[in-house]
């Protein structure tokens, strides 16, 4: 089986996005805010948006289930107050879950928390409840930066963040650790707040010791790592210089890496430096690069390409595209076992 | 030959950081700030300073000439105003310049710019003119993100760069794009915010058509380019997706990349990917990773082994440690010609 545990609902019906517009239109003064109730999108909608698209080409990759969460840059925290990012999360989760009915053996949902800049991380507690407990969220997306590419908030080994990680760690689903829409100019959100994000979180973990307090929390790198796995060499000297473990030592039991790499050098790379218990299929198809690679005629997002071209054992394969995912994410492990897979 | 691109003055006599204590004690109302004439630092100290340290590990590791700059973490732009960065890039500038003349056949100046968050570059000119013309740099350092980690500088494609973009084309020196300090706590100096700038750097440069206006500016993105080299299928797509042409095409006749990338795969990954001519051989030693690394019993910043080890036709070689520097960096190409080298 091949497990892509990064995918987002990028192609929801237009709908979604009308709702958003009228909630950041009332933040403006222009009009009352929706409620989420007030979101009515029908099922067949949702299967139109899903089939012509990520179930296409999971079809045509060979993929067979999807983590699937809310688009990433359109959760903009940055945006609104508490409640603002509130009833968005709840719509965006919602929908999200509702893939995961439509398709129970292809999408299996995951959550986006109402993060808000300068509030308490310990806010988002409800709805990341709601979301695992009521609506089957296998895993879920911390954004590390909910100012929106102004940095402003406190490392993840911070303890401010603590009673979310206590939560997190007590429902046993992994963190997607996954910025959203860059609101500053100089970051392309894509092309560099994500791959910065990425290395950021990491250079946290490494400064820091939060799995002696959360030797269970599971982190999700995606972006291949941002800098990472390239910088190798680098993170551990600087581990060295600061006195931290090796970052194989002090990171790997706790800190994973996704295959969302788009050419095959990177994959090979990413497959070199780091052990295959570490890394996780995924694509993050249909996202950020959407287009085809005209040296060699499939989409830049194609990864599983890529990866069954690096030349793993087949255990290690099967590692990366199925059991990684199944123990990283025991929710899902749990779902595709109740569905006897 | 073998020629370091990317060095600084990381090990200056201690009265360079007492100046820079009683600088920033007046900033903070604590008495008056020194001049640059203040400092004093004797001949002796220097040869000192650089012959038990970057002189004695570049004869350990065949290095000729390095590309000398003060000290990046030390450039920390973010503190006090205009007039703050002037006189510390004077002093700055000046002893980098007595370091290439005390050690003429092995080290060649670079200048930093009095960057000051929120103020026009063209300010930087005139210290600009004197590094080069006065001091005989042979490149200068630009932070694209003067804040220290709050990145509310424009792109480096905005208009606000372009006075000093003519000026620094007219004098013919190569950019290095480098930050300094970071000031956000989200952020580690050299193991996040370093990486992140270069990335963001290229990304910039990528969005935007900057060589079209400036078709001989030449800009170096050290530290092995951040995470682009790693994502280059991702940049591509992006490019792709954005109408821009192919990176290659677009971005590789100015900008080049460096090779302070401290492990075997990554530099392996930096060569495959990137052609020969983009690559300039160097170590930023000593810099950010100065240990031993306990699994090859080499310092992780000896660049030098793993370029020779990453199986180049001698001629590519030749380019990455030489050729490309005496190209890209014209003014040390002159020096160099004026020796006899």
């Amino acid at each position: 089986m091949i497990i892509d545990c990064h995918g987002h609902y990028t192609t929801a019906p237009a709908a979604l996005g009308d709702w958003r517009d009228r909630q950041v239109q009332a933040l403006a003064g222009d009009g009352e805010p929706p409620r989420p109730a007030d979101l009515r999108i029908g099922d067949d909608e949702i299967r139109a948006s899903i089939e012509a698209n990520q179930l296409r080409q999971m079809d045509e990759r060979g993929i067979d289930v999807t983590v699937f969460s809310p688009r990433a840059s359109f959760m903009a925290h940055h945006v609104g107050d508490f409640a603002t990012s509130a009833a968005w999360a709840r719509c965006c989760n919602d929908l999200c879950a509702r893939v995961g009915e439509l398709f129970p053996d292809r999408f299996a949902p995951a959550a986006m928390l109402p993060q808000s800049p300068g509030v308490d991380p310990a806010t988002c507690i409800p709805e990341l409840v709601r979301a695992v407990e009521e609506l089957g969220a296998v895993a879920v997306n911390l954004n590390p930066d909910p100012s929106g590419g102004h940095w402003s908030a406190p490392p993840l080994t911070d303890r401010s963040w603590y009673p979310l990680y206590e939560k997190i760690t007590e429902l046993d689903v992994p963190v997607m650790v996954h910025v959203s829409t860059s609101d500053n100019p100089a970051f392309h959100t894509t092309g560099a707040h994500y791959l910065n994000a990425d290395t950021t979180a990491f250079m946290q973990l490494l400064q820091g010791d939060l799995f002696a307090d959360f030797p269970t929390l599971r982190l999700v790198i995606p972006h291949g790592g941002g800098s990472v796995p390239y910088h190798w060499g680098r993170f551990r000297g600087l581990a060295q210089a600061l006195g931290r473990p090796e970052p194989a030592q002090h990171l790997l039991g706790n800190v994973f890496f996704d295959t969302c790499v788009y050419h095959q050098p990177g994959i090979d790379l990413l497959l070199k430096v780091l052990p295959p218990a570490n890394v996780l299929f995924a694509s993050e198809m249909i996202g950020a690069v959407r287009g085809v690679d005209p040296d060699t005629g499939h989409h830049f997002d194609d990864t599983r390409r890529y990866v069954e071209q690096a030349g793993l054992a087949p255990a290690n394969l099967a590692a990366i595209t199925e059991g990684n995912a199944r123990r990283v994410y025991p929710r899902l492990d749990a779902r595709l076992r109740a569905a006897g897979r």
